[in-house]
């Protein structure tokens, strides 16, 4: 059996325990959030994920990616799923109206993402780095930047990754060696090796968009000395030149003052080496790839790319924890399921020499499930009740 | 880098924690086991663990083993591997000397197994069933079943599976639904399905005796109605008909009254109908058996099979433990070497601003480390003070 969105379950803790509708009706942003609204976008994507993106975990676990010369293919499925996801709108559920968002309150977007991953984690690893791209690339980035990346970001048209680890350098950023050179055009040429990369490269969009911690030649040693760039697999129109923008006039001053030219088919030397086991997530591919003087461009500050980069990895750490709870609540579908057809022994209430009784019947395991449900509604309490409010509405 | 026999730790264990050789050399069936003896088995054993299993280890994991029309491959040296084994005698180490056997203590084979689960624990899966069947065979079985297989099984020329659990009777094995039915000659034809079996079908030798729970036609229902089966892969000479062997005289009158015949190359009606998942042990072959008339011979009495089971399974229990020490001690080993190679952030001791240090330097880790050490040597004292003396000694 799949997973089935467990909508009546979320929305008790949604609607009984946190009394989130009235509560996000008293937020100016949300005035128009009625419960109605709510209840609509929570059905929708409830049969999203039931219906589009449960179905092909299986299909994820026992095929998985596959790595051939540099390109990378997802499991059959996964692109068409991804393609209808983006189009439908929700990705953008919780990014600004001014950005191609939905405007809706990230609650929403924190219990989508909660099923998505119950339903097919190693599927939702690509999408759910891209909110954590918006926000760094909306806070950090340059009008130029903005104007070239943002939207293609917040509406999931292109994906998006987060280029920290190198084979000597994990928790330990310090030690990040990928060197960034400065053009004379305003953009950099990056240089290093990164791994464990969620969704480094992929057949699910035409773009990606890789945010790299790297360092500037003149860079302090340790953590201080690192500095954040955006290199897109795809290089905008005009190429490594990165002139002005021939399709668009030059967006107004960006705090680098460069204006960075719209998507063309040039290949940027961003390359993936080989696909690595992470979590068992087959799905999804996790890959070294190889900054060959990459054409980039820096997003905010020199030196201080860990400050910037911190806001994508806090996203990606909430959805973590969104994450374990889908999974808690996937183990408990199946669990509890399980336990309704399995008979073993005989149960306390039955007469002995009767036959053996469901398994849900028995006080163990009775135990054992009620904990399993006790931490997914306590989890969804907390996750939900912490999630923050839209830093951009 | 492999497993490597951890010899020194092991003997400080055995020696200056338990004082085993002064211990040893006090029981009458040990008279002869010296310190010298016991050093000089160790230090075999360990060899042929580092050098000869260990090895296999990956190829176990990345091959694992396939199934074709019935047929079981093992991967590529685990026959060779098993070949050498048994025919230095490493099977038969605590077996009594009339049964083919060693006559050595069992904590010298509880050690061996410890190392073989440490270094390949798929590999290992089969050969660790051996002594439980040889117990149970010993205490449980005909003259007849003795003469004919305890000595195949006691020097692990023939391996040996434990046929309990069936799709809808896991813990439950009164559910059991395998039916014996008693034929003319004295022996059984078996039917039935059985899941789980580690080693159901493989190459690595040429007979697989199968011990197995059914349930004879005026069985009461529940556990107090199984009887305990012996099925071999291959028939003895005279195949179904089982009549008085004509290699042998008979044998003096066993329990049953009968005769089994020596082994020819006659298959017996039990098929491997695929291999199972079992804990990610990818080199252990574990089989689906369909038993389907199969000709067996009763061990022990009628309704009092899973007495006789226990033997086996109890053995089989102690096994377990032995696995998780060395699985503890191979978790270690990687872990250790990790920590020595590996440099993140600055210890205490170390300077601001320095290089990272070894994370074995950090307090953390050194914790971490000095805990797995502490589970393995307490693990250790454990099993080895514990373990019971050769029932056949």
């Amino acid at each position: 059996m799949h997973y089935q969105a467990p909508l009546a379950d979320i929305q008790f803790i949604l609607n009984d325990v946190l009394h989130a509708p009235a509560q996000l009706l008293a937020l100016p942003s949300f005035a128009e959030v009625d419960a109605d609204l709510v209840q609509q976008v929570l059905d929708e994507a409830g049969k999203f994920v039931t219906n589009q993106v449960a179905p092909l975990q299986e299909v994820g676990d026992s095929v998985g990616c596959t790595f051939d010369a540099g390109t990378v293919t997802t499991p059959p499925g996964f692109k068409e799923a991804y393609q209808a996801f983006w189009q439908a709108g929700w990705p953008a559920l919780a990014c600004a109206p001014q950005d191609g968002g939905q405007g809706l309150p990230a609650v929403l977007e924190a219990v989508l993402f909660e099923m998505l991953s119950g339903a097919n984690h190693g599927w939702t690893m690509a999408p759910g780095l891209l909110h954590g791209a918006y926000e760094c690339i909306k806070h950090h980035g340059s009008e130029a930047l903005k104007a070239e990346y943002l939207e293609k970001v917040a509406t999931g048209e292109w994906l998006a990754t987060m280029c920290l680890t190198e084979p000597h350098a994990g928790s330990d950023l310090g030690l990040v060696r990928t060197k960034a050179q400065p053009q004379a055009d305003g953009s950099y040429r990056v240089s290093g090796t990164k791994i464990f990369i969620s969704g480094g490269e992929h057949d699910l969009t035409d773009n990606i968009v890789h945010l790299v911690l790297a360092r500037l030649p003149d860079a302090p040693a340790g953590p201080k000395g690192l500095s954040l760039f955006l290199a897109p697999k795809l290089l905008p129109e005009g190429g490594r030149s990165a002139g002005p923008s021939q399709a668009r006039p030059a967006p107004p001053g960006g705090s680098e003052g460069h204006a960075v030219p719209s998507v063309g088919a040039i290949r940027n030397a961003v390359h993936c080496e080989r696909i690595e086991e992470k979590m068992g997530l087959h799905g999804s591919p996790t890959c070294v790839m190889r900054f060959d003087e990459a054409t980039a461009w820096m997003i905010g500050e020199p030196h201080r790319g860990l400050g910037a980069m911190f806001v994508m990895m806090n996203a990606a750490r909430l959805h973590v924890g969104l994450q374990g709870i889908g999974l808690l609540e996937a183990a408990w579908q199946k669990a509890d399921a399980y336990s309704k057809e399995r008979r073993q022994m005989r149960a306390p209430k039955a007469k002995m020499g009767s036959a053996p009784d469901l398994i849900s019947e028995h006080p163990a395991m009775r135990r054992i499930l009620s904990t399993q449900r006790a931490w997914i509604d306590g989890g969804r309490v907390l996750a939900y009740r912490t999630r923050p409010s839209n830093s951009t509405c």
